[in-house]
């Protein structure tokens, strides 16, 4: 039985004097921020205070990267090359990075955001152009993915190491999740949800599920993190969790 | 007696389906190619291609950092806080510095664009910022500015390395550039460029010259470039000259 | 004494995924929303919705007219020429107009935002491009501005109707608004604001206000602006109040 | 037989210090312009720019409406609601428009660029969406698009005037126009193209063709469009043509 999983959180998505996700009620509940990168969503002064933000409760950094459209937040499906994924996939994951060299951090995985995520878990030429991005810049990244999907393919194929992700926060039918067009309903109260993942970690089907996402904008957020984290891990802190 | 200079020129301004300046021309006559990062000009694509062609001609690479407005192309300026130049400045390097591993190359300088570059030279708290980015990101690069500027003083006391720069497209007055608002009667062609270049390096008011820029959008500077060096470098491939 | 004055509220700064200001308790209180057009804040979606949002409680509607700089919310000085102000008043100008002639609805003012607001006040150049462009685009728009400013003059010499306008919600010294870098202490509980409201109705220094301003961004606001509603027309309506 | 067309062509895309198109030498040509309203290309004082232009020459303005993609240049397929194209769409009509009345003229049509153009051509909730838009925005407006193609019939159900385009510089196979991928092999030399659409005006089969479109960066469209000019009036001056 499963004794350990990471858990992540998109995060640093505010915008100017705009405010997005609860990432101060997030921060000291999760093993891995996955920050965004000024495209979707994030600027330089947000993510520098995000990643200052993991410092301070020892959160792994991971890069957010999104499609070029902070209007519609990286949500909107966008005609994309192959040639465009690999070169802004690129230019994000610099930018953060070098908010975490001055932090003397390191950066520790990848994960494409909203449209992108699923353009590229659908369509083998993106998934392998974002591939070729995270093994040209820095092949020991992780890359954050759903199983059975072209990105977990591409990553295997080019020696990427890959962490399967399941969405607490999301609903499932027949596997599959569902990311947009669900109700609250149907994902459940936050006791519900932490059954939910409890359940998952010892079963077999899921046993390649290495990380657990709870979205930083869902309405109570840092409520079903909570109940995940007392559920899965009781007398642990959060440093200890991985 | 001077027997070597850099040459260095502001590359990679096109965006999008635009192209500006004339950097396939230019590449090969310099020693050094400051690369926009997206803010003022370029785009993660044009970015790629720029440092594949610096790569081409074993051009040095720095960043070319500007202000968040492409709709003025960084000329225009702007009321920044330290704190944001600070960022803006490490999100720049940073995201050039991404397209720079992918082709294993390394980041050898750094450039304020436009009004920044000006700003940073009057107001030191704006230069400290800079330079502590610069610090931050990596101490070894090299600052390209104006003698007797705050940026050449702060990068002096965070002990970055200063190469100042003599803007050979642009009429000094006084021992001052006058970088906007020049007519190109006070420039004067290629010939009377090249001639005022090569009386500099044997000037001892100007020995701390450690590089010469030519804007590529300046009308005609492909030949004002090959000008200079047929003048200074007559037997040299751009390779030797430093 | 004066029995009515004119309530005005910035609006419809809310952008893409990102919420801001309270326009949904703010708008039953007032009786001139100055509407975002897309530059400093807003966009098309929000415009529309904004609008539909005045139209509701009867409220008018003015352009609200920023600087091209959503990442500093237009709060940040640019660099700008007088042909630039007048163009990107024009366009917001137009931008506004298409979704009030869509509610078949008519703009009564106009209102500069922020940093051109007061970058415009001081400067005649840029004070006269911006009432040039009202002029162009409807000479029968109003225009809101502080009194003793460049555009108050700009107005008047082009025949172009000014309401002089007081913020409640600022502190003010000698008589001079001090629009940033102030305290809450400063201003006081909304029954103190709305004290200071009905004295300044009643003094013949201030006869010449004709619309108070509370922004939608300052904490308290609609408990700022129910009291001032509440100390100066107790009996009635929104509807009734101009 | 047919004596007279419209000759329409894309205008206005330059952006900042960007120059695209060869708008100074089309303009002469032709008899209605699409002017670009800052979204795909253009900005404030380019849309002032090109209004100009076009009074200049007597030649009737239409608002061109592209995706909000600059980077993309409004060539790249974005998922859009039909709530956001109607929101774009009134947008950048009224941008326009405010140019249009400061020089007193009107605007005489409307015309989708890039994908959004084939967007909606083919899905009826996007040029339904669209032509709602129009219709808000002013009911006398003429819209230029495809034969056979949802926003023609979307125009149709909602009574707005459509003018079917023909495109000079794209081959057409089977009746269909092949918008991208293209070689220049395809459509020949301008005197190819100008007997083509001469053919075209005596095909009863293109009976309902009312305006031929030449991109202003087609490689050579002066030329094209001159020597559509030349073949189809070659006694007319461009005020004549309709």
């Amino acid at each position: 039985m499963r004794t350990a999983i990471d858990l992540n959180c998109d995060m640093g998505e505010s915008f100017g004097v705009y405010r997005y996700g609860a990432d101060e009620e997030m921060m000291p509940l999760i093993t891995s921020a996955n920050i965004a990168c000024g495209f979707h969503g994030g600027d330089p002064r947000i993510m520098r205070e995000t990643v200052a933000l993991a410092k301070k409760y020892g959160v792994r950094v991971g890069a957010h990267i999104g499609l070029p459209d902070r209007g519609g937040f990286g949500r909107r499906y966008m005609q994309m090359s192959p040639s465009e994924v690999y070169d802004l996939s690129l230019y994000q994951l610099g930018a953060l990075d070098a908010f975490l060299r001055a932090e003397k951090m390191t950066m520790a995985h990848v994960k494409l955001h909203g449209a992108l995520y699923m353009m590229a878990s659908d369509d083998p030429a993106l998934s392998d152009a974002f591939i070729e991005a995270v093994h040209a810049f820095d092949p020991s990244l992780s890359v954050f993915t759903l199983p059975d999907s072209n990105t977990s393919r591409s990553a295997a194929r080019l020696g990427i190491r890959v962490i399967h992700e399941y969405f607490a926060d999301r609903p499932y039918s027949d596997g599959k999740v569902k990311m947009f067009g669900w109700t609250p309903g149907e994902i459940g109260s936050p006791m519900d949800i932490s059954s939910r993942v409890a359940q998952l970690l010892e079963n077999p089907d899921y046993a390649d599920i290495g990380t657990v996402c709870v979205h930083s904008d869902t309405v109570g957020a840092p409520a079903i993190m909570k109940a995940i984290r007392d559920r899965l891990f009781p007398e642990l802190n959060p440093e200890e969790l991985l």
